[in-house]
């Protein structure tokens, strides 16, 4: 039988676990006896339809350049942010993707990706159908932002988690230094959903920071924060404070929208950016004390050298599991993991439609936000710990003496 | 004979590795046999002046309280800005600080710290033996700026750059994931000397960035930086630039101080922040490109998790040091390295007089910036790698593979 080709393509922001999926992929194409070759496609869809491939698997090849592959944070590939209209909208795109799945003999793509991505997944999945294109086209999952459906979490987001609950831990220690008075503010990314900002929680089992969490969960209330950051000070004079760039008012607009520094993407998102800034100002205008922002900016999703083992053995798996599903012809499915147990921590692997991930974003459930809106429970600690991948606790590498 | 009871007290900005020349402090009190016990000021010499002392010696027996000392990023005694006036203009802080000395049967004093601790280190060495008072006061080096004269480097500085190196390595796998032209500016710390910034160099032995570095000792010219920045970005659509928040144009004014952000001091010093963002506006001004400022702000200093094992075990020794000279009476000195080869890496330790590093900042050489003024030499290179205490090469777990 002929042994058709593997195209495999990353798309959206950057994760520290991005490329052990993209490892996942490769790996399970060489061990299946199955396929021909490996394609990659530069910068996502884009290198689809620009004929930009190249052959990774032959660089694969190299055991050495596999486990660097791993270690290897943001999209080895290259990413986009590309949106694809309908079939019916922009049919020439679909016929140029085809063809270029053509040339190469393509019989398998993998397309790792968010929620965007997976709409992508659905609509090239559907063209094929219909139009009788033997092509089986399989999404594979990340986002740091853990924002995506059918899914107990998502690939990516257990790194950023270690590399926010790891650095709280420290700047608490950096913070508290002085027997002044200070507020540090800490942005984290999330414009929607607050799942990384809430990893800061972890940072409480090892020092006391972050005091105060808001997220875009819970409407942000200006005068409640005052009250907060106040009695907080009353406590202790070293305040950390974390926020995600997307907290919102009431009335449904980012604080900093009125900061008139949003921006808007090819996806229509907003980009965020300088929530710190503004709750800054706030409390500069009603109280003396020194206040200070910190972004964490990329930070958060390169650090591989924060990389949780956890999620690079989950992200590679999915990969694996995504090209497995192909081969055996399913195609515009996403695998995903379905959590077993939190301790021991256990998940089983399954897939599910693309269309139940596409274009939707999951929150925060509320009850694992506190009733106050400043902070998180015990529920959501439970849930994230097990993905940090290393011990967060006393007594750990991330336990820290204080003398004073 | 009597048994004299040893202070110790951590002063000026954090680092990663302050903690380790405490428990270098404390480790060499035990094991000398000549002293009772070893006690901290709570928040520098302010705890000496506030009667704020604790037994750490007792705490610190415990060998896991130790070991985490070690580890634990910032001044686990807390600490202050306080710069002492001369002991004319102020005789009663004199007065209080030996009272307390004299009250807990203090010995030695060990004071930690940077240029201006150093300060404090002579003053109140000069004043006990003018007053004939037996007290040892010795100081012990310390700052992420490497910028104390009379050593090869200070203890904090390899941590530092340990974190900059990677965290450009790390930045440059995404700042590059997308094929349209982005610049990402990277500010570090580093008011009047450059160091930090410099030691993104090392990020380009395993990447691109940073491919453009401006730092306080070269003058910074606006025109020549657009054009630089043109030049880069018509060789790569990915720039990554190291910028030093003290940078300064010709006329010696910081390239943010009509920003209007600059704040003061107790130690007269200007607080710089946001040189960024006025070389982000000066490029949107100029061209069209996306442009992204990343601030590195408290990470820089307090990433223990990074720390360079070189660094924490040269600030250790040099705590030891410093102790181990006050028991023999030496006073007014403080500790510090000499290198006497890069490869292999070896240091000599000796002590200098407090006023050889006092109210002074040691500047990168200029012959180790190259002549445009926009990126450091092979020398400054060369200089800092061994101070990262891990190989940051290609074919460590600092080299990323990238397949586009």
């Amino acid at each position: 039988m002929r042994k058709r080709n593997v195209l495999v393509a990353q798309s959206g922001g950057p994760t520290a676990a991005i490329n052990a999926t993209l490892a996942g992929v490769v790996e399970q194409a060489v061990i299946s006896g199955k396929v021909g070759k490996v394609y990659g496609a530069k910068y996502g869809i884009k290198g689809v339809l620009a004929d930009d491939l190249i052959d990774i698997s032959e660089i694969l090849q190299e055991t050495h350049a596999m486990l660097r592959l791993i270690h290897t944070p943001s999209s080895a590939l290259g990413s986009c942010r590309h949106k694809l209209k309908s079939a019916e909208d922009d049919p020439d795109t679909y016929k140029t993707i085809f063809d270029t799945f053509a040339r190469y003999d393509i019989g398998y793509f993998v397309y790792i990706g968010g929620n965007d991505s997976m709409d992508t997944v659905h609509k090239l999945s559907e063209y094929a159908i219909k139009q009788g294109i033997d092509v089986a086209i399989m999404g594979a999952p990340k986002t740091i932002d853990n924002d995506l459906y059918g899914m107990d979490h998502s690939p990516g987001f257990g790194s950023a988690a270690r590399y926010i609950a790891t650095t709280f831990a420290e700047i608490w220690c950096d913070a508290k230094v002085y027997d002044t008075p200070a507020v540090t503010i800490v942005e984290t990314m999330g414009r929607h959903v607050g799942w990384l900002c809430a990893s800061s929680a972890l940072a409480r089992k090892v020092g006391a920071a972050p005091q105060l969490i808001y997220l875009p969960e819970v409407p942000f209330d200006d005068n409640k924060f005052l009250e907060d950051v106040e009695e907080q000070l009353s406590l202790s004079p070293s305040l950390v404070i974390a926020i995600s760039e997307g907290i919102r008012r009431a009335d449904g607009k980012f604080v900093n929208e009125d900061a008139g520094n949003a921006k808007v993407d090819a996806f229509g998102h907003k980009h965020m950016g300088g929530a710190c800034r503004v709750l800054e100002n706030l409390i500069n205008n009603h109280m003396e004390c020194k206040v200070r922002c910190i972004d964490f900016s990329l930070m958060q999703r390169c650090a591989a050298h924060l990389a949780s083992p956890v999620d690079l053995a989950e992200a590679k798996a999915l990969g694996a599991m995504s090209l497995a599903r192909a081969l055996e012809g399913v195609s515009g499915e996403v695998s995903v993991l379905t959590r077993v147990s939190d301790n021991p921590y256990r998940v089983e692997y399954s897939t599910v439609h693309a269309t139940t991930i596409a274009n939707r974003e999951k929150a925060i459930p509320r009850e694992w936000i506190n009733a106050r809106g400043n902070f998180v429970t015990e529920d959501l600690i439970r849930y994230v710990e097990p993905l940090l991948g290393v011990p967060f606790t006393r007594e750990s590498c991330s336990d820290h003496l204080c003398l004073y």
